[in-house]
């Protein structure tokens, strides 16, 4: 069997960077955005619709009780993206039985289990998550503390609720990961060769 | 600076068995049932009775409101683990002082802040701390696991209490840590030397 590793990680913790340089360091692939060029080319949907549904779950209207019968509405929207959602299971057992690879997030720790993946979550404090958005975020610098903070913790309630949607779980739960890397004033590059070894 | 590395850990998890191994791996000072040793020498109490003080917070009686007057029962408990938690707090200080060394438990990460340690926190699922706990409690083959179960939630509770109380925060919770370590059917002596190069 492949050796798999899924990445969750909390927005600006630098998860993604530790995936990518981990991936590198043990020469296997590595799946990131790959996987929304992919599905967007399978569904025929567009690039950004597909991003916009794999980070949100699909949002229920409340069905409308009329005498005995129950109206759903946004049905549509809602099939789209559990369609979205299965396309992307099937993606992602494909990564890993073609090689080994490092998957970052899409919930891969849960859907790929059958595969016995490490499973890692990076996370940090806020102001060390708000000081390397503020670096690497295309006009981060601009931006206060304040509002970046607020786009933390706005992406972050998307990933927790998309996680618990799909997988019955709660995101950044240690006890669904293998190891959980703080990264807060760590340098990323220093981890990732005793990590890789480690794995 | 001495290089302090601090473990805690759920019962059952292995933590301090990692903690051991990584102290002799490191070739560095080890300190766990030596604290209460060395407390009940300078209390004068009795090592056992430290114990039992060492792992539970002291318990406050609500005070009886008579007229304009607060009395309160168990005054004399309470200053008596205050005073242990402050001699405790001492020594741990002093080992930091002394030498490169890993700590067992004791809030330690809380207490030797200001010492920059590397904070590691050991967990695992129930059922592999029920199996943990049968191969290396004396007695533990002859338990259930219900009853082992109900031993281990009973320690835990009181480890989650107990560091709550003398630090504010949530025992177990990851931001305190740098690394949380899952050794749910993981080998620890495999992990210790990558862990320790890491560090």
């Amino acid at each position: 069997m492949n050796k798999v590793i899924t990445i969750g990680r909390e927005f600006g913790s630098g998860g993604r960077e530790l995936g990518r340089k981990l991936a590198e360091e043990m020469g296997i692939a590595y799946y990131d955005k790959e996987i929304i060029t992919e599905i967007a080319k399978r569904t025929e949907l567009s690039e950004r619709y597909v991003k916009t549904i794999v980070e949100r779950r699909p949002v229920f209207s409340y069905p409308v009780h009329v005498g005995r019968s129950f109206l759903s509405v946004n049905t549509a929207n809602v099939i789209q993206s559990s369609a979205v959602y299965a396309e992307q299971c099937n993606l992602l057992k494909e990564f890993a039985e073609k090689s080994d690879c490092v998957i970052v997030g899409r919930c891969a720790d849960y859907v790929l289990n059958e595969y016995d993946p490490f499973k890692i979550f990076v996370y940090a404090d806020m102001q060390s998550k708000i000081n390397r958005c503020k670096a690497r975020i295309e006009g981060g610098e601009e931006k206060s503390d304040k509002e970046i903070r607020k786009y933390i913790k706005s992406i972050d309630k998307h990933r927790a609720k998309y996680y618990e949607f799909y997988t019955g779980h709660v995101w950044g739960d240690k006890l669904m990961y293998d190891i959980c890397i703080n990264t807060t004033d760590k340098d990323i590059e220093s981890i990732v060769p005793h990590l890789a070894k480690m794995i």
